[in-house]
Parts: C-alpha cells; structure tokens; sequence
C-alpha cells in the first residue's frame, strides 16, 4: 500500500497507542480508538510507531507500556478507567512505575455532581474514578465520569483516557494533544489541515494526478484516504508561523484542486447527503426518488439528514413492475419492450417521480445488483440512473463491479452525486 | 465491560496478533482483521494475549515478532506479503531469524497460471510471491497471488498470511486454524460451537439470565458479543470426542435458548433480513413496507437479499403528510387529529400498502428521529410500527433512545423483528 508522504517534515514525534479491554481480545468489539487516534496524530505531522491491545491483566498492561515507551515518545492509552473491579489501568500504571493512587477533590467534587445531575446514585466504588498515580495530572471528561490523566516518566509522555469512542473524540483533541504538542522539540509549531473529499476517480487516479505535482512546501504531508466509494486527500502543514502554514496550506490547496475539481464534492466534515440537503434547501427546491436497484438506500442516505422533511417529499421503491406502471405511470409496453433495466425506464422512473410527487426535481435508478439476473448485454452491475427536473432529463449508464451491497451502495453514492452536480450547476451533463 | 466465561477450560494456547502496513498506523484503513482474529482464536477457545499494529518498518516487524513470541505460543501474522517494494514481511521475518530466501517451485507455477488466467502481465517482482523463509512452509491462498507461511521457532509458531479481509476469512480458518490445533497440548481435542442470536432482550438481561443457569459442564466457554441492536452469544465447546462435544453442546444450547427462547431469531450465520426474505419466500407471501422515520432503511435490508424481488412487491418512503393520503390513502383527517406520529396513521399506513400493492403483508412505520421534533406527549425516540395482513393489524409503541442514526436502525430491526414473529406464529403479538 502507498502512503503518499510528499515532505518528512514534522514526523519529529513518535507515539505508541495502547487500548486496554478484554473486549478486544477477545475479539467482542472492534478497536475503533486506535484508528482515530491515528488519524488524530498523522495530522499533527506526528507518526504512530506501534498500536497495541492488551486485556484487563495487571502485567499485560505493564508489559504493552514498558514497550511502548522504548519505541516511541509518548504513549496514548485508552480504555479501564470505569468504576467497576475489572477497570484496572490507574492502578496497573501506578503499580508499574511503583505509584502510590492519590485523591483528586476537585475531580470527586465533579464527578459527584454530575451522578447527581444525572440522578444516577452514588457509590462507594465512584471513587476510584478521582483517584489518579502520584504525580499524575488529571485530563477532564467533558462527557463522562471517567477523567483522564497524564504522567511524565523521565522525557517520555503517558496520557490515558477512557475507552468510550465518543469520549475520546473529545478528550484526545481537548486534553491530550494540546500535552503532547508541548512535547515538541524545537520552536513551538503550529499545523494547520484540510481534508479533500473526492468521488468519481480511482485510488490510482488520484495518486497519479498528485503525485505529479510539484508540492515541494516546507512542513507539508499529504495523507491518501480511501474511504470506499470515495477517496479523501488530508493536507496538513506544520510552521512555526500560522500565517506561514496556512498561506502554503492555501497554496498546495490551489494546487491539488486544480487538476481534481471536477470530483472535489466537499471538504473536511462534509458528507454527500449533508451537501445535497443543504443544497436543496437553500434553493427551495423538492425532491421525490424512485429506486429499484438501490432498494430504498438513497432515501435512507438522505434521511440521515435532520430536516430532510423539507424537501424530501416521498420515495418510492419500485421493485416489481407493476409498481413501475401503478406508481410512478412508466407504461407496462416501455417495460416490455426495453426491459426493466433501460435507459427508457429509468427516465420514465425520475420523470413519473417528478410528476406524481409534484417535485421540482426526481431521480431514478434502475439496473441489475445481481448475484444473478445478469445478461450478455446486461451484466451484473448495469445501472441506469436518471436525474429530472420539468424540463429534461439527463442519464447515464454504469457498470460497476463488485458484490450486490457494494453494487447498491455506489449506485447510491452516483444518484447523490448526480443530484450534487446539478444543484451546483458546474458539471449539467454529469 | 464483562464477559462472560463461565468455564476457564480450554484456555491453553496463547495467541499473539501482529497486523502489518502503513496504512494502519496511519490511521489510513481500520484494523478489521484483528478483531476477526481474535474471534476466531476465542472460539476455539483459546486466548488472544496481545494484538499489536506496526508500519512497514523491518525493525518494527521485527521487534512486534520478539515481543509476541515472548508474550503467547504463537503469532498470527497479516499483511505485507503483496508484489510491491513496501511489502515486507517475508524479508523482515527472515532477517529476523537470518533465514535466507527460498523460491518454491510448486508456488511458482501457481502464481504463474492464476496470473495468466485473468490475463495480468507477469513482472518479475511477482516473483518475490513465492519466495519464503527458509524452513517455513508455505500457506494455500485459495482467492489471490499472495501465499501466506508457517514458520517453526523452537515451540512456537509464527504463521503469515495477506492483509486482505477477504483473503484472512478464508485463510485463517483453512490454513491457519489447523497449524495451531497441531499445537495444542494432550490428547487431540474436537472444538464445536454454535451462536445463538439474540434481539429485544438488554444486554444486562441476557448477561443475567445466562449467569442463573447451571451450566458447569466440562470444556464449556460462552462468548457474549453485543452487536447493536443484536447480542450474540457463542457457545464453544472442547472435548477429546466428537460425540462428546455435540452431546455437552446440544445439552448447554437446550438450557440457554429455555429461558431466551422469544428473543432467538436465529443462529451462526443467520440475519434477520434473511430470515424475514426465507420465512416470506417460502410461505410465497408478498410484502410492501411504508416508511416514514426509518427512510427507506427497512426497504434497503431487504433488498440486500438476493431473490427479494420474489416476495418484495414494492415500499414506499412516505416523508410528507400529503404522500401518506396520496400514496397510502391515510385520510387527512387523521393526520391533523391525531397526528402524523400516531397509532392510527401507522396502521393505516401498513393497511394502505396492503391495499395499494395489493400484497399479502403490510409494514407501517411513523416516529420521531429526533434530534428535534419531539413533544412531552411524544418526545423524540416515539416509534409506532404496524403490521397488516388482509385480515387485521397489530401496531406496537417504541421509545426508543439514541441519535437519529440510531432510531432508524432500532425501529428497522423492530419492523423486522415483528414480521418474523408473524411469519413464525409465536408471538402474534408481539
């Protein structure tokens, strides 16, 4: 696998992960933290040398520790710092360095108002989530009774947080980077980031087209992120100057997006469905969906969004034929004649959308998920979708490959993306 | 977090995962292999002892190998074996043991020929494939190029394979999983499990429930996986014999599913849209299914079935008040007096699709997504789903918690839920 690492610049941190739960290795759960918490620290320009996942053991988790302070510079530990005797990782990082657990009253106090607030009743073992190794700083839950904290060892950084993902979605920009980043060597940098998001060319592509430009900016890296079906392009600059970072991040943004823009849908936390609904309603305009193939999934996408009931009038899944001519008036002979799957009905499928919704704009896709109903002329994989407003309509036909989920969900990401081009009327003909 | 292992019997053989690739310690791709290694390991009834996650750093391979093979009796290895310079793990593992490289001929030729059959140029670094450490033995990869090995060091065995998900599913169990059980020591042991699928009871209640039963039997282990909504319990059970292992397995499943018998929707590989899809094929019973909350999701489970469109006749997605009176014919008169979230409009929601689509069944779904829209009377999470046959309806009232996201998926699974105690005439209602 390629990393697309233009400039080493800034990688002057190494950090070690360490996720603690017998849920791990047991394979109950599946380790989400590390990966964010990856992410989290390529983007400061650091790098992660070693992830690690040890159970609830005394020794398991000395032993993870001792190794990850040999490899790295600061350690990121998550998870075992509940109130119940099985949530051991104060404890254990006390006892591994020969710690005694002191109380924070500060911490007690809040902990104990929050139970309180949530009128959850106190209990003897509440306690133990204020105590913390000597020496040790607490790192605050703005989220949960389970505080953090962090430990120096010599030069070396141990932060820990608690294993909850909507926790360390929190703690780790708030409490622990901010820590960390004091750890670095030389000035003080500041790094500045950008996420790309881009639909509609391949991982090859893309890596082709950046690779070659000429991104030779001090303190840049360029991180590739495929995220099925779309891929994400994450700049970050480091500088001591934020003037000096974000004037390159600007420029190296120019520049990546110029040979790209065509699939640049959005940027950082933006989502397709989250564009097309802001999109929609700030034109005012409505919108109805006639799915075969896709069975629902693009009106699902859709209503993620909060608020969607203000242009989203209705969706039909029309899976059978009749419900084709019954619902949305495609005429049982167009059927027949050009087949289900057809560029006839899939235009007819959008139009009658439009038409029975009283919708400004409809969509309709049809086309063959498989594993079977395939042809020579149809294979597995051929999809028609179409896009209408009241005056035309516009379609296009794909072959995509894969399973029959991953059949669906593209389909379903190329109607949004379809209905993204539209509403931004840079690319009409798709 | 708790698990529930009521017998320590088994746990002899320590397993230690190594996952290798940039792209990991990037953040770039989450680790799904491990968990699914460690699932595996666990039903065997073994014990993962640590999971850990470095780059394509020969020193890092390296000091991962030392560390694992110190800490359990076995490594289980992925990633890294592909045609490219950066992947190098046969190097690292070599050169971690100063093993040379040796070509096998056998692998050679079938690399060769499945290259020819889907006609990829051979290029001489397609070579490097069937290259291994001396003394290891090389591994069948039944789906890709990338042979996996299985290399002895004194007691302990290291096994390599690709890092390709799908490549690990069928390699783990077919080339790996055979290797370890030769490790084991005493007599020969036969390993036989079972997963009982559990929707609608708390995970607490299920802990609680499993935790009152006698259940000492001899080579026992009980997994609990929580798997939102669902909860998964395995059942694994060792015994020297065959018979023996079927006999404590049929015995332990008996006293489990007593108590839990309504909450069982299916076993091992069963989903609940694929029960639903065989219960409707197999009764030839047509659906149609009207969405207002849930947005096309439960439509969208369904039609991930292959053959769907057997039983499936149509859904409709009905988001405003005006496509419920249009398509559905649930008067207006209703909807203002008792609202678009009420008993009434969701039976007559599921008995207008009835009717409309002229099927056998009808699902009806209206409630509160949140996060804004809810009411004293009815705050967000209020979920009202019915059920029509030709002859009567059923309508159950949910509140449910969580984000938007999450109200969808738990009312979906309910709407299925209720069809398939329908189709099985247990629990008519509900």
């Amino acid at each position: 696998m390629k990393t697309t690492a233009l400039s080493k610049e800034g990688f002057d941190l190494k950090i070690g992960i360490l996720t603690i739960g017998n849920e791990l290795t047991s394979g109950r759960i599946r380790d989400t933290n590390s990966s964010f918490i990856a992410e989290a620290v390529n983007r400061q320009g650091w790098r992660v040398s070693v992830i690690m996942s040890v159970g609830d053991e005394y020794a398991d988790i000395r032993k993870g520790l001792d190794y990850i302070l040999d490899a790295a510079d600061a350690a990121i530990v998550t998870g075992g710092l509940g109130p119940t005797a099985d949530d051991i990782t104060t404890e254990a990082v006390a006892k591994a360095y020969g710690l005694a657990l002191y109380t924070d009253e500060d911490v007690l106090r809040e902990v104990r108002s929050r139970l309180e607030r949530l009128r959850v009743a106190w209990t003897p073992n509440n306690e133990k989530q204020a105590m913390f190794p000597e020496g040790a700083m607490p790192i605050h839950n703005p989220t949960g009774t389970a505080w953090g904290f962090a430990l120096k060892r010599a030069d070396k950084l141990i932060s820990v947080i608690p294993g909850v993902p909507g926790e360390v979605e929190r703690m780790l920009p708030e409490g622990v980077i901010p820590l960390l980043k004091e750890m670095e060597p030389g000035p003080r940098t500041v790094v500045v980031g950008r996420t790309i998001k881009l639909f509609g060319l391949s991982e090859a592509k893309v890596d082709q087209t950046v690779s070659g430009l000429d991104l030779g900016f001090e303190g840049l890296s360029i991180g590739f992120y495929p995220r099925f079906p779309e891929n994400h392009l994450v700049l970050t600059v480091r500088s001591p100057s934020e003037e000096e970072a974000r004037k390159t991040l600007s420029d190296v943004e120019s520049k990546v997006e110029g040979g790209l823009r065509k699939y640049i849908f959005g940027h950082d936390d933006n989502t397709i469905e989250g564009i097309v609904a802001s999109l929609l309603t700030r034109k005012r305009l409505t919108l109805a969906v006639a799915e075969s193939c896709t069975g629902g999934l693009i009106m699902d996408r859709l209503t993620d969004i909060p608020g969607s009931s203000l242009f989203l009038e209705r969706g039909y899944v029309v899976y059978s034929n009749k419900s084709k001519t019954d619902l949305l008036g495609v005429p049982a002979e167009v059927i027949d004649g050009c087949g289900a799957v057809s560029e006839e009905t899939a235009r007819l499928m959008a139009e009658g959308a439009v038409k029975k919704a009283g919708t400004d704009l409809g969509v309709g896709v049809t086309g063959i998920a498989g594993p079977t109903g395939g042809t020579e002329a149809k294979p597995v994989g051929t999809v028609y979708i179409a896009l209408a407003d009241r005056e035309k309509t516009t379609c296009r036909l794909f072959h995509f490959r894969g399973e029959r989920r991953r059949v669906k969900e593209i389909s379903a990401r190329w109607a949004l993306e379809m209905l993204r081009r539209y509403l931004t009327g840079a690319y009409p003909n798709g």
